[in-house]
């Protein structure tokens, strides 16, 4: 039998590309896969298919690595599209930000309650939801039984917006739920790793419903490290980037609401863990978490120092990048889900999907983050743990809310063109924080959408 | 045939409750009615009592006017009871608002998105709350059949609160729903109480959908008035308390989100108008709408100067009320429900009443303000016009999104008392626009709460 066809649709990022090809590879039952990766950056489309297929060999693997840079010919006939698009670039965001500032806007336009991430956009990410509309209606149209797997952000908005939107069979993919092992492992659980847990919300904001081992609760070793240990943690450990699931805020966040917020849902919350850097490194260290104006630089830094060194992988055909990169898997779920659909496996994802009654005040046709029952296509959504009402009104509602917005600003663009655009982003602005004037809410506006990297233009 | 039973809880209110004789004595196929009114202020019943009493003689009206403090008795078989009740008064409501100010909360900690009205609370109203939730228990232990005709505010909250944790038949009544009139007479409209309108949302949240005139539209009309007349019509003219109707933030609502907002919707939209005295002012004039400090402090002494005057009127037994006040309906719909349940009658009311599918991204068990066809008890809603996008998202969620918020503070309090409730308030602070410490949220809390005439207990 052939092997499956998968797309990965912007698969320039070297880093994501090259985990899809090992997780494929170490995959057996899915190794004999054909990999097209598309980008529109020939340079990185180069550099990845380099990469990746000399990896991929030097693994020994039967993984078939293709390029091209015409996506209709990338996913036409394709059983899996993975989107992995990332329009802005962190040089577009990072221009878009430090703008936003000069107007009083801290950390940019799009960084909001329960959204105060600052790597992708969620009302000015105009190019994000275009390229994906483009990829699903192209799946349509070449590939009408494949499935659609969204890995680019915003993830919450764009998996909705292609169920509201298309035919498609999508499913959005985020990694971000295994940080409740890490928060295991400081508060002193033994095997972190085997443990029997639930977490369950909107993607990044996603809540722990359940952590137990062997049918014990583990919620009270938490609430004792809380108790007697963490205060010295905090005072003696410095936060890393991407360590924020330790952090204050968390703690506080589970104080305030009832359950442990997980991965990215740390970073957010609303404004009064995140008014300036100084009540950021309050709740999250010196470094103010990776959404900060240090954590930003010290994680652009960390990227330009990663790609780099894949580039160099990449480019020098003398170096084994086998040597260099231990094969690991990496976390992500795409190639469990692929054997799932492909050869008829069971497994226990974390996806998501449309909502259809998991959380009750959020529409049917939102897309939920929750745990997953796979038999082979067939997925059944786990019967959840109560979720407190706290969680629900106040983390779970707004962040709904705001995605509402986000898809109401690119519908407007979509059916207005950029005057439409702008108003839509003008009453998404007059509800902010930080807005304290209708003519700051105009200047930042007619700046940022004037910006080269941004024109909003209509969709064809 | 003996005649309905028709309690008024909290008839102390002497304006309202005169309103109430007037139309029930007005309205001839009811006016063979039982009126009790009750309040737990024997002065104020005394003077109410006398004052009704010997309005309907001097009529010639049939109607039996009668009183009691006591609220099962008043209760027990009516077959109508009307909730006026306002617990706090003016003066609780005006010492907190001094107090939160003192700690950054400009009009008081209730004021919030789609809510800047000072005259009553949502999120520290616990008193309404558990009023009538009293009430609607005491019907359904000893009136099972009676209607509860919810008129005290926060009208969204409670009626909504009711339809869920109660059986009683709940209908929430407001007038504001005929600025509309006021509007149409502005801009120049003939005959502006004899148009087809239609009016919907949440309470006090609500939007023009239509405006006909034999079968034209007339928002053109509207629009030729903002277009030509308007700006001078606000740089002449002094908008007065109760006039945001006709404010430039009116106006500006409807350019942003597609519809007019109507009555005291007026009074609302997001912080951009209300920010402080001098924004109020830009969008409202000189007196900065009903909710600013001027406007407050007008809306307080006009208050005092007609109650005085009620009083007056109560007490001196020499004087014909009749000839003070000339009888005329108030605008008020309760006679004509009670008119058509009673009678059969048909009506088109204005009502809140269960969703049920008529506002799209609304959960079915919230009150709706709809149109609504009464033929008997039979209420059908009326088919809704298109409600944009805009309104629903910027204007309505975030509304819902409040109410919620304020429902859960209430139930933190019912369940886990004074320090459950402080929590969900400060859940609540935390998204405040004016918010910019935990700390000071703690703090206005702790104050708040320790005001005497606002102890929050836990329901008995």
């Amino acid at each position: 039998m052939q092997g499956s066809k998968i797309a990965i649709i912007g698969a320039g990022s070297l880093a994501f590309s090259l985990s899809m090809v090992t997780d494929f590879s170490l995959t057996k039952s899915i190794a004999d896969s054909r990999v097209v990766l598309m980008d529109i950056d020939p340079k990185r489309l180069d550099a990845v298919y380099s990469l990746t297929k000399r990896y991929s060999q030097e693994l020994g693997s039967r993984l078939q690595v293709e390029k091209t840079m015409d996506m209709k010919e990338a996913i036409r006939d394709s059983n899996f599209v993975i989107n992995s698009a990332f329009a802005d670039g962190y040089d577009g965001l990072g221009q878009m930000i430090e703008e936003a500032e000069k107007y009083g806007y801290y950390r940019g336009l799009d960084a909001t309650e329960w959204n105060m991430v600052n790597n992708y956009t969620i009302y000015t990410g105009h190019k994000q939801y275009q390229i994906a509309l483009g990829i699903a209606r192209t799946i349509e149209e070449v590939a009408p039984d494949g499935w659609m797997l969204e890995a680019a952000n915003p993830l919450l908005e764009i998996t909705t917006m292609l169920l509201r939107k298309t035919k498609v069979k999508v499913v959005g993919f985020c990694h971000g739920f295994h940080a409740y092992a890490g928060l295991a492992r400081v508060a002193g659980i033994a095997n972190p790793d085997e443990l029997d847990f639930q977490v369950v919300g909107l993607n990044h904001d996603v809540w722990l419903t359940r952590l137990k081992q062997n049918n014990n609760d583990l919620y009270p070793v938490i609430d004792e490290w809380l108790r007697y240990r963490a205060e010295a943690f905090w005072s003696s450990y410095v936060l890393d980037v991407w360590e924020e699931q330790f952090s204050r805020a968390a703690a506080d966040m589970y104080r305030r609401y009832g359950l442990y917020p997980i991965g990215d849902t740390t970073r957010s919350g609303p404004w009064t863990y995140h008014r300036d850097l100084k009540t950021k490194q309050k709740w999250y260290g010196p470094v103010g978490g990776v959404d900060s104006e240090i954590g930003w630089t010290m994680r652009l830094l960390r990227n330009r120092r990663n790609l780099d060194r894949l580039f160099r992988l990449a480019t020098n055909t003398e170096v084994s990048p086998l040597k260099e990169l231990p094969p690991v898997k990496s976390g992500e779920q795409f190639a469990d889900f692929i054997d799932c659909v492909t050869n008829g496996a069971e497994r226990r994802l974390v996806l998501n999907v449309r909502n259809q009654g998991a959380l009750k005040h959020i529409p049917e046709d939102v897309a939920v983050e929750v745990p997953v029952q796979m038999v082979g296509d067939k997925m059944t959504v786990e019967p959840l743990e109560r979720l407190p009402r706290t969680v629900e009104k106040f983390a779970l509602i707004p962040r709904w809310e705001r995605m509402e917005w986000a898809l109401e600003a690119f519908d407007a663009l979509q059916e207005g063109g950029a005057p439409a655009y702008k108003e839509a982003l003008a009453n998404i602005l007059m509800t902010d924080a930080r807005t304290h004037s209708t003519e700051q809410v105009s200047s930042v506006l007619d700046s940022i959408m004037s910006m080269p990297y941004n024109r909003p233009e209509k969709a064809a």
